[in-house]
Order: structure tokens, then C-alpha cells, then sequence
């Protein structure tokens, strides 16, 4: 079956290198401004996919950056009609299209008290990029799939060229300019990953898990699982997975481990739990050690960076998605009851 | 089966109580220091059951405090060894032990760059309390069940108190002394709902909605079901849910929504759509409305403000845990492989 899911996830090297292309001036300029007015903390507002986008840019900032940044709560502002002060601060919205009077509303305040604002877009001619005073684009077409797979990396891509400008870091510029290929090279790598997912599609249930700049990584994963398959998929990090939620653990629950370049000992810790259970276990990583437990190996290209990771790690995750959806009898593109863009106060 | 963990959840009207006669002053002298230093922004760590605790703190503050709080990133600090700047914050971190490493370095980090931090802990003794420049404790009293309740609502009424105090609402201190006895009339009007719980015992998989206030507490249910009795529960906002998730839902599923006080739009349509999926529907709130459409009614009492639902709303859903956990022949003392102090990095 021919479906925009595929071909958008597989056009995300050519919108990766086009943004590279075309965004760095814009992004430096974005920077210089952050750097002027120099925000004592950050809040990022975003729903879906782009909220696990803005998971990622909150390790980040914070690793890289050594900038703090909360994700928002939007019923806060719409519902509540709170007004938490936010005059220092560094507000960014993330939104494919740029429609979710949520989000709008939260960068909307966020500028109304005199705070840097910065919408995070596919979409510039949309309310969010209206209501913010700085834009970057995601240059990534029309996606017609619901369930959004080149915007998300777009948006990974656009917050990793923010955090390497405001650096002001030539090595993380070298680092992003192998990027493309490195996508080009994890989507060559696997290329049999959706027809294996079609080997545990009797499972209407999956735990992915990871850490650190990958927790964004297994909650986008989960996300195109339920999306695309209706599969019951939760994603969780590892450290919070031993604080209570591995009690689900049995030989029925399949467990996804998302663990490119670092180990993790609590998230080695679960995976050794998982396969004591006898549970299904797939893997994503680039590591031979955690390669070799799995019952499916993933498989990543080597000589990616951790920050720069998740853009590569999410990919067999989308693949997995596709294949288990097909497998289900389902089509991708038209998720049970789902719109491209969702309105939420 | 006699089990602490009904104990204790049915000791929670005694211990808010007690924290409200013990507590008062010692809170007022946390909120003079607060308004004395003034901090920018607020940064929360937590871990499971606190986590929870620490999201209900992040509405609470953002609406009645006016002050936006970030839940921390603790791998940031851990793995990363980043530094996120938080010489303007105030750092608050919460654990019943105060035992996790995670969470006791976050504090370190910012005592160390000069933030304001706060330890809300039951252990007067463990390393978080040491931590912190100033401490509030949960007079909980020892918990012998793994599986948290009376340091959980004991954790939102210390944070409830803390807002108070910060506030200066005679209104609020007014409020908050008729809790405990609106929490032992839930109970009172709950009687039955462990054995109602029953009911659906074969369901592996269950999805807890909630929206603002409540989003902690749909967080907290679903983590009590998965510690006590092994089932695949998970929480969502209800806003989250409209943008993908819902995609996973169908007759099989079964669906808790948590909306005590106020509707909200969204979580007033997810509940209309699982009505149409035909997914058994169990509704914890004191409006008829919407207790009139759910297969399972659970009951709040009437005249319980928003900002304190939380501490009522979790109630019915730890009698929940409670009965799921027997009905399936677990022990709700001793999930599997949990112990009650769990370290992580």
C-alpha cells in the first residue's frame, strides 16, 4: 500500500538538509536576539508530537544550554485564566499548523507580560506564528498524514540548529551537517523493520522505554504506535518505570528499550528485568551489548552524537508503526477518529 | 484480607488532620521566606507518587500563586552533569523517604547556585531533608504498603498549605480545615466501590482521563492500579488525548474519566466518544451530569473548592486499586518486584 506516512518518513533526509540549507542565518538571528535579552528560564508549549519535539528541548537546553525550561500547562492560561509570571522568560510554542488556540494562548500571554516569544512552525501564515514576535519554519511541505513524522524531526532539527546557535558552536554545526546522511543511513539500515513488526501485531499492548534525550524518543514511538495501530503504547523513562509501573511487567507485554550511545543502569536494569519475564524485547540502539539481549535489534548508524540522537533513534520507531499498522489491516494515513489539526483550550 | 494499604489510605482524614493542627505555623515561616527572596520561577523534582504531588504543586502555584514551576529533568543533573541555572528559582524536592539520589541532587544543585530549595519529605533524617535550606514534613507517620496513599494526600495538603500560607487567604486556610472531613465522608460514600471494582477484573488494560487540577490525580489512579494490580493503566490529559491517543480507544478498553467541579470541553468529549465506542465508563466527580452518563458512578461530596479536588478525587481510585488488586488475587502490599525506597540516578 502506497501511503503518505512512508513517503513522508521517508523524504525526512531531504527535509533535514534542506532546513540546514535554508535556516541557519534565521536561526542565528533568533539566537543573537535570546542572547541580548537573556531569559532566566524557558516554557514550552506544545500538544502530540510536537510536545515530545519540546520534551527533547528541554533536555537540550538544559544539557547544552544550561538553560532550565518547564513544559507549560495550557489549561492554566485558558482554563483557569492564570497569569504565572513570565516576563523573564523565553516562551516558545511548537505546532505543525499552528492552530491550536491552546498553545496560541500561552505564547499570547507569555508576550503580553513582556516575554521573548518564539513560535516553532510548519505553518507561517498561522495564529501561532502570529501571536509570537520570532518565527522559525519547518520547511518540511505539506504532511498528509495525520500522524506527523517529518515535521516532528523538523521541529527535533530546528531546536538542535537554536541550541548550536545560541552555543555559538562550530563543532555542533559539523556535527548537524552529517545529519541527513546519518537518517538516510538508519532508514537503509532498516530496511526490514516493518515487515518484523508484523510479528508481534497479536499484541494490543507495548511499553517503550528510555532516558534522558531519549524519553522524547520512546513517547514520540508510542505515540505513532496508538496513532497508527490503536495498540495500547505508553512510554515511559526507565527511572520512573522502577518507581512503581514495572509491576506490569509479564511475558505478555512486549518492551521496546530506546538506548542509542549511553548505557543507562536503570534503563539496563529493566531491560534485564523484561527478559527474566520473558517478555518481548525490541531494541533500538547502536551498541552491540544491548544489541546482542534483544529478541529484535534495531539497528543504528554509528558515530551519531547523543544530542543529535533522538532524530535518528525515532526512525525505526515510525517504521515499526507503519509495519504493525499494515499488519493490523489498518491504513496509516486515517487514524480511528483522528484530524490533522485538533483544536484543544 | 487485612492489608496496610487499606489502613492506610482509610487513615488519610487523621493524618490531614494532624498536618493541618502541626503544620500552620511552620508553613507560614516557608511562605515569609518565599515573598522575602522572591524567586522567578520554581523548578519541582519528583518521583512516582510524588511526581504526581509535584504536577498537582505545578497547577496550584501557576493559578493561585501566579508562579510557573518546571517538573525537573533529574538525568540533566545525573547522567549529564548539566547545570541548568536556577540561582532565581525556588527548588523544591519531594520524596515520602527523601531517599533518591535523583532527586536529592537536583536540590544540591540549586543550594549550591543559590536558589531557595525546600524538601518536602515524611523523613525528617534522610538526605533530601539534608539538603534543603528549609523542610516541610508530611506527619504521615511510618507507611508500611508499598504502594503510596497517605504520604501522597498528605505531599498535596503540605503544597495546598504552602500556597495558602504564600497567598495569605484567610479563605483558603478556611477551605482547607474542612478537608478532612470531606475526605472521610469520600470514604463514607465509597463503601462499596473496592467490590464494584470487581467487576471488571478481566480488563488488563485501562485508561484514566483527567484535565487542570485533576490531571494528578488521573496520574496517581492509574499508578496505584499498575502497582497493585499489574494492569496496563495510564493517565492522559484529556486535551493530550484529542491529539492522537484516541486513537486506541474501542469497546475492550475501559475508561476512567476524574472531573470533579468544573467540565471541560475536551474531557466532556472523550467522555461522549467512549460512550459511542461502547468502552465501559466508571466517572469520579460530585456532578450528576456527568455521573449519570458512566456505567460506574463514584461519588465526591458536594462543596469540596477545585483547587482542593484533588485530595477528595484520588480517593474512589485508590478503592479502586484496592479492589482490582484483591479481585485478581494480588496482595496490594507487595507489588511485584517493588520495594518501598527505590534509588535512582
Amino acid at each position: 500500500m502506497s501511503t503518505f506516512f512512508e513517503a513522508e518518513l521517508r523524504e525526512q533526509p531531504a527535509v533535514l538538509q534542506r532546513l540546514l540549507e535554508v535556516g541557519r542565518e534565521r536561526t542565528e538571528s533568533v539566537a543573537a536576539r535570546i542572547r541580548e535579552r537573556s531569559p532566566r528560564f524557558g516554557v514550552l508549549a506544545a500538544r502530540g508530537s510536537s510536545d515530545n519535539a519540546a520534551r527533547y528541548g528541554q533536555y537540550l537546553l538544559g544539557i547544552e544550554n544550561a538553560f532550565l525550561a518547564a513544559l507549560a500547562t495550557p489549561s492554566v492560561f485558558t482554563y483557569y485564566g492564570g497569569r504565572p509570571s513570565m516576563a523573564d522568560a523565553l516562551v516558545i510554542g511548537i505546532s505543525q499548523s499552528g492552530q491550536s488556540p491552546d498553545i496560541v494562548e500561552v505564547v499570547r500571554e507569555g508576550r503580553r507580560q513582556g516575554a521573548l516569544t518564539l513560535a516553532i512552525t510548519n505553518e507561517p501564515a498561522s495564529p501561532l506564528a502570529s501571536a509570537a514576535e520570532m518565527i522559525l519554519t519547518l520547511e518540511a511541505g505539506t504532511e498528509g498524514s495525520v500522524a506527523a513524522t517529518k515535521t516532528y524531526t523538523a521541529q527535533l532539527m530546528v531546536l538542535a540548529m537554536l541550541s548550536a546557535a545560541w552555543r555559538g558552536s562550530g563543532q555542533a554545526w559539523a556535527e548537524l551537517q552529517a545529519l541527513p546522511g546519518q537518517v538516510q543511513a538508519t532508514l537503509e539500515a532498516n530496511r526490514e523493520t516493518a515487515a518484523i513488526a508484523e510479528s508481534l501485531r497479536e499484541h494490543s499492548r507495548l511499553v517503550v522505554l528510555g532516558r534522558g534525550y531519549n524519553l522524547s524518543t520512546a513517547f514520540e514511538i508510542t505515540l505513532k504506535v496508538k496513532e497508527t495501530s490503536g495498540v495500547m503504547a505508553h512510554g515511559y523513562s526507565s527511572a520512573d518505570f522502577l518507581h512503581g509501573p514495572k509491576a506490569i511487567l509479564d511475558r505478555t507485554l512486549p518492551v521496546m528499550v530506546v538506548s542509542p550511545v549511553r548505557a543507562f543502569g536503570d534503563l539496563d536494569a529493566v531491560t534485564a528485568l523484561a527478559r527474566e519475564q520473558g517478555a518481548p524485547l525490541v531494541v533500538i540502539s547502536d551498541r552491540e551489548d544491548i544489541l546482542g539481549v534483544a529478541d529484535v535489534a534495531l539497528r543504528l548508524p554509528l558515530g551519531v552524537p547523543e544530542w543529535l540522537s533522538p532524530l535518528v533513534a525515532v526512525v525505526p520507531g515510525q517504521l515499526w508503526a507503519l509495519g504493525f499498522s499494515l499488519a493490523r489491516g489498518l491504513h496509516p494515513d486515517a487514524p480511528r477518529g483522528l484530524t490533522k489539526v485538533t483544536h484543544t483550550l
